[in-house]
Formats: C-alpha cells, sequence, structure tokens
C-alpha cells in the first residue's frame, strides 16, 4: 500500500461533470488498496472571476480580504468533490488550508509555507478514508487565511507529500507530461519519460508552464517524486526525479524559449567603480526584475552595458535608463522590444562538452545572429531576434538528437 | 460609546451596489463613536443555487460537506464588506465562523451554537476596528465547519451580541419592521414600534417570517434588545425587548395566519387508554409535525378526534391515518386540506379577559366557522376554512383597534 497524493487543477475540476470523472480516477487509486490524498483548485475561471469581482468592489482590494475571497474557490471543489466519492459510497471528506493546518507567513497573495502539522489528515487516512484538500489555501499562525500564489495548488500538493512523506505526488493537468519543446511550435517535440528537478526548475523559470516553479523546488528539497500526467487519459505523464535516480541521460532534455523579453543598451558608459549600482538600483526599486547582463569592456575607459527585463515593464525600465544615461554620463540609450530567450536545458551537460559550441554553431549556420549569451551548469540561453524563435527550436531540437522521428 | 451588532439579509448584500451601501451604512454608525460588528449573509440566491449544485453532484449531498460548500456564500460577502470599508479608508477586518470560534453542535445543516470564544473580535474592536463576520456558520469542536438552519445569520447576529454583551442588535432586512399584520392582506395593518419577546416568538412560528424563530428565543434569554429594520430606509422599525422595558401594552399587537394547514379527524375512536399514542406515534415516526389536537367525547365510549398537520405532510399523514383506523376499529378518516389557522397575539391577554370572546364573536359576525380553537398565555388561534382568511384577519384587526387610520 503507497500513500498517493493526487493533484486536480482547474480545467480538471471546471464542471461537475469532469468532477465526476477526478472521483472515478481517485476511487479507482483507492480500489488498488492505496492511501489517496486530493488536492484540488478552484474551477478554471473561477479565482479570475473572484479577482474581478474584488477589483470592481475596490480599487485596490486588502489583500487579507482577497485571500479570504479566493479560498472560497478551492473550498468549493473540495466539498463538491468529497460529496460525489460519498455518493460513490467511498469514505470521504474535505478539510480546508486551515483544517489541514498548512501554516503560511503573512504574505497574503503570495504566501510561503513554513509548516504542514496535517493530524487531522494523519487521523483520517488511518480511518482509510479519501482525504480531499483545497489548495492553494493556508493560515498564518494567528487563523489568517492565506493563500499562495497562482499555481499554488502544486506547491499545496507537493507540499502535504513531503509532510506525510508520500511515495508520489501526481500532477493531473490539460497536459499529458513535459516535452522536449513546445509541441506547438516543434512538431517533432517528444514527450520525456523523467525529468531531473533542477532541469524543471530551469524549464519552468523559461516558460514551459506545467508546474509551479516553488513546488519544484519543495519537490527537490524533499525528494518527492513527481509525475506530470494528463487528466485525461490513462497515460503515464512525466515524471520529476532526482537527477541520479536511474534517469536516461540525455546531453540535452529540453529546448524551451521566452518571448517575453527586452533589450535595453547603454553606450559608452564611463567604466567607473560604482557604475553599475547607479544603473541598476532605480530598477530593482521599481520592481523591475532584471534577467540577463552583458558588459563589453571598449577602449578609452567606456563599455556598453546590456541587459533584459520582462516585455512589459520595457518602458519604464526604458524611461528610467535614459534620466540615469543623463546623470553618469553614458553616450545614449537603445532598446529592443523584438527579441527572444532560446534555451538548451540538460543535466547531461555537466558532464559534456560542446554543447554551447554545438548550440551557436547551430543557430550560425541558419544565420541567426546571437545577441547576448548567458549560461548556467545545465542550461545556455541565448537571445535571439523574436522572428527567428521557431526556427531556433526546430534546429536546435534536431541537432541535440531530440526529434521524435515516429511524428 | 455603544456596541452595535448589524446584521444585513441577503437582499441586502445581494450584489456590489448594495454592499456599498451597507458600507456607507456601517461607516455612519462607526462614525457617530460606536463600536460596530456587522453580520452578513450570503448574497440573495446563493445559497440556493449552492445547493442545487449539491443536489446535482449527489442524489443525497453528505451534509458535512454541504456545510462546507454553503459556508462560501457568506465568505464572499464578508471579504468583499471589508473589502470595501477598508477602501473608504476604516479599519475592517472579516472573521469567518471558526476565527469567531462560533462552537456548535456537530448537527450538519442545522447546528445549534454551544458557545462563542469571540477573543479575536474583542482584540479587533479593542483596536477599533468594524467586524465583519460571516453570518450562519460555525464549527464544531473538532474543527469541522457547520450551519445553522435557513435564517441562521439572525441567530449569529443575536448570539454574537449577547457573547459581547452588546447595546443592540440591528437586523436590516428587506421589510421595515414588524406589523400588526401582513400588509398585503391588510391594507390598514400598522408598524410595531416595540413588541415583546414572547410576541414575536409567537408571530415568527405562526408565519411572520422576519427573524428566525430561534434567534428571537436567544435574545430573549441574553435579553439582547433586537431591532428589526429596513436597509433601504433610515426610519425607525420595531424594536423587540423584554415585555417589562415600558411596551405600550396592546392587549392584541397582531394577528396572523397560516395558511400551511391540514386536518384530519377519525371519527368514532373507541375511547380507550393508550389509544392517542397509537394515533400519533407513526404519525411522529414518520417526521410530521402534529400542531393543534382536539379530543370531543361522544357517548357509548366513544370519541372523535381531529388534529392538523403541515399541508404538504397532510397526505402521508392520512395514508398511516387510514391503516390506523382499521387497525384501532374507527368508524372512518376525513381530511381537509381547505383550512387556515388564525391568530391574535398579546403579552396584554395575560391582563385582559373578554379577548377570545371578542374574538369569536366578530368572526361569527362574519359567517366564520371556527372549526378548532387552541390558546397559550398571550395567544389564541382559530383554524377556519381557508377562503375566509384574508376577510377573519381585516375583521380581527379592526376589533382590536389596530387599524392604522391615517392610511
Amino acid at each position: 500500500m503507497s500513500l498517493i497524493v493526487q493533484k486536480y487543477g482547474g480545467t480538471s475540476v471546471a464542471d461537475l461533470r469532469r468532477i465526476r470523472l477526478v472521483a472515478k480516477r481517485v476511487a479507482k487509486t483507492y480500489d488498488q488498496g492505496h492511501n489517496v490524498i486530493v488536492v484540488l483548485s478552484a474551477m478554471a475561471g473561477i479565482t479570475d472571476s473572484l479577482i474581478e469581482m474584488a477589483y470592481t468592489a475596490a480599487e485596490s482590494p486588502d489583500k487579507r480580504e482577497l485571500d479570504v475571497l479566493l479560498a472560497t474557490g478551492e473550498q468549493t471543489t473540495s466539498a463538491l468533490l468529497a460529496m460525489v466519492l460519498k455518493s460513490m459510497q467511498y469514505p470521504a471528506q474535505s478539510l480546508l488550508g486551515h483544517q489541514v493546518e498548512v501554516i503560511t507567513n503573512q504574505c497574503f497573495g503570495n504566501a510561503r509555507i513554513m509548516d504542514i502539522k496535517a493530524g487531522w489528515i494523519q487521523q483520517l487516512l488511518a480511518d482509510r478514508n479519501i482525504v480531499v484538500v483545497a489548495g492553494f489555501q493556508g493560515c498564518d499562525e494567528r487563523g489568517n487565511i492565506t493563500t499562495l500564489g497562482r499555481g499554488g495548488s502544486d506547491t499545496s500538493a507537493v507540499a502535504i507529500a513531503a509532510a506525510l512523506k508520500a511515495d508520489v505526488c501526481e500532477i493531473y493537468t490539460d497536459v499529458d507530461g513535459i516535452y522536449t519543446a513546445d509541441p506547438n511550435i516543434c512538431e517533432k517535440a517528444r514527450k520525456l519519460s523523467v525529468i531531473s528537478y533542477e532541469e524543471m526548475l530551469n524549464m519552468a523559470s523559461l516558460g514551459a508552464r506545467v508546474l509551479q516553479i516553488r513546488s519544484v523546488g519543495f519537490a527537490k528539497k524533499y525528494n518527492i517524486p513527481v509525475h506530470v500526467r494528463s487528466s485525461f487519459s490513462e497515460e503515464e505523464g512525466t515524471m520529476v526525479v532526482n537527477e541520479n535516480s536511474g534517469m536516461e541521460r540525455l546531453v540535452v532534455s529540453g529546448v524551451t524559449h521566452d518571448k517575453n523579453q527586452a533589450r535595453i543598451t547603454l553606450k559608452k558608459v564611463p567604466d567607473q567603480p560604482g557604475i553599475a549600482a547607479k544603473i541598476f538600483t532605480p530598477i530593482t526599486k521599481a520592481g523591475i526584475v532584471v534577467d540577463m547582463i552583458i558588459q563589453n569592456t571598449r577602449a578609452e575607459g567606456q563599455t556598453d552595458l546590456t541587459f533584459t527585463v520582462p516585455k512589459n515593464d520595457f518602458k519604464r525600465a526604458f524611461e528610467i535608463q535614459q534620466k540615469i544615461a543623463q546623470q553618469i554620463g553614458a553616450e545614449d540609450v537603445f532598446g529592443d522590444e523584438n527579441i527572444a530567450k532560446v534555451s538548451v536545458i540538460g543535466v547531461g551537460m555537466k558532464d559534456h562538452s560542446g554543447v554551447a559550441s554545438t548550440m551557436f554553431s547551430t543557430l550560425a549556420r541558419e544565420n541567426i545572429n546571437i545577441m547576448m549569451i548567458s549560461t548556467s551548469e545545465i542550461r545556455i540561453s541565448c537571445i535571439v531576434e523574436e522572428k527567428y524563435t521557431e526556427l531556433a527550436i526546430r534546429v536546435l531540437h534536431s541537432a541535440f538528437g531530440l526529434d521524435d522521428d515516429k511524428s
């Protein structure tokens, strides 16, 4: 007998018909003799319409109260699933965030889990109940309702799996696993059967939005195998596991892209100590996240400095830099919104040289100019012109042997 | 500075526009220097549609889970009102049933309040916060969410007022007070400025459904003045208070009616010990509430027995009695669904004789036949033919000097 945590996303519980399908799948797992904890999201679209309601009620809704409002979404689906399971003669009970004692900090709207007591869950499991948990929500130590931010139900599921030492955390979603590239762009993308936490962390942040990134960090920390799979089929999905658990060792396991990028260049910046702080402090204070930074030294005590920001922060960042350029005596500021980041990711890179040169020469062969480069232990990212994104993905996917030749 | 509990019903919080109006009224009370606790219902219609959803999910929804689902209704309105108040720069905070620690028994769907800890409310009030409480809900000692039954928000409000020794509990609703009769039937009905708990208890159970009857019992027990008033006007409503608090002493303060009545008569029942138990035990076991019972002794060791039941239980009750009649050897069973109960109510009756005879002679003058009579200390009820209900109400209203001569 295993302990299995199953998390179902908004599209899987979008209406009563689908909730009944979820109930059947849960019952099947239970009938196989496993203990089952189900973690649910709100019905697809509900969280958005609650947020809209809040912003109609108040220009800038109080964050504590917004969490009280949002928490009703998962409360609704949890109660409904438990009802359906009970009507099917399965012993089931719903628990809300505060009943599970998912204790978070007080950061309303984006709270972090500090502790999960889970005593009530354990009691229910001991009596062979199916426990249906409202995801996305917790409470602070005083008992205020908090929510965990977008995709927070993934984190709820993994954290509960960790607290109860579950054998696996299954994430049911509307895609059937993690792909080597976006199948909408790259026809030959194929589903990975296994991927490491580290790779997934790099994938998630680069745009393959299947799992909330924070949940992957949790899974890695507590070494919980996460099975990402479709709630609409019986097929196996992708296992996200520790790097060393006998994975197939692809050198590169995925090619990802991010079009939400814009680039700002300051020309002929005086090359003095403290100049970087002068440039980046005002950007950071404005709440803008800088991704890549490149500095090219020129002659004559001057330097060119280029960095990227999210596209929707571009205008603000550009205006700030125009002021700063004057203050520090830079010659000019250029901006470019038509760029994209293309990355190859793989834990195999650690042991294989030549990934970077394969990437660069592959892009060069197609006359795709590389504007910026950044690398980490298991990832190489290049900024290219936005119009080349799809082409870059396809040729890199081929070059690293990822193509599914069956399709 | 007083402590005022204000309860707003479903029509008063039916949409954001009305919630804003509630916020203004709450703010006004707060600005007068009072401490304010607001208790809210769900938006009008929401509880019904949640119940419908539950009955679509499961033929007979689990009661515990139904309460989890229903509790979202008041959670929503409470969060929204708190948001609106905060956006108006008032310090406000919502609290749910379990956060207030409204501790109930485990009777899901119709739980009774056992205790209210209210420590969190007190802290918030001490800091001059407006506390917005989700009505209708509580939790049992284990922490399971419970609800208090139809109209339960009234009971929440009065119980919280009692726990915190509030100066008054204001019940805002879509009527502007308690009337001497149903204004739809009796044009000359007038609003009472004061009524006693006892009268209200008799009124509520007889059909003047303004307040949940259980809340009146609570108010009486803890001597909490309840002010029933309209949320759509500034006018004073009706104060429900202890009988001795300087009320205007009308002999009769109201005439009420109840058309949800049906009558069953067993003819020539053998007049033996234990016969009543044989007749009524099966009815009670079937969950049918018997209201009035009359037994006329006949000659020859036989008796006629007549009783009333709610109209929608009539068929079941009649079938049960047909079987029993055979078993006990009664001659026949008659039924009549076309009846109504008309009552006059008033604490003044205790000190005034002649109320009954006025009632009987008034009805006689109109040729309205009285089929059954029952009386209590402050109430006289007559069963009449249903078609005479409106006429009976109007003539009794006049006869007891209740007519509003201005209208």
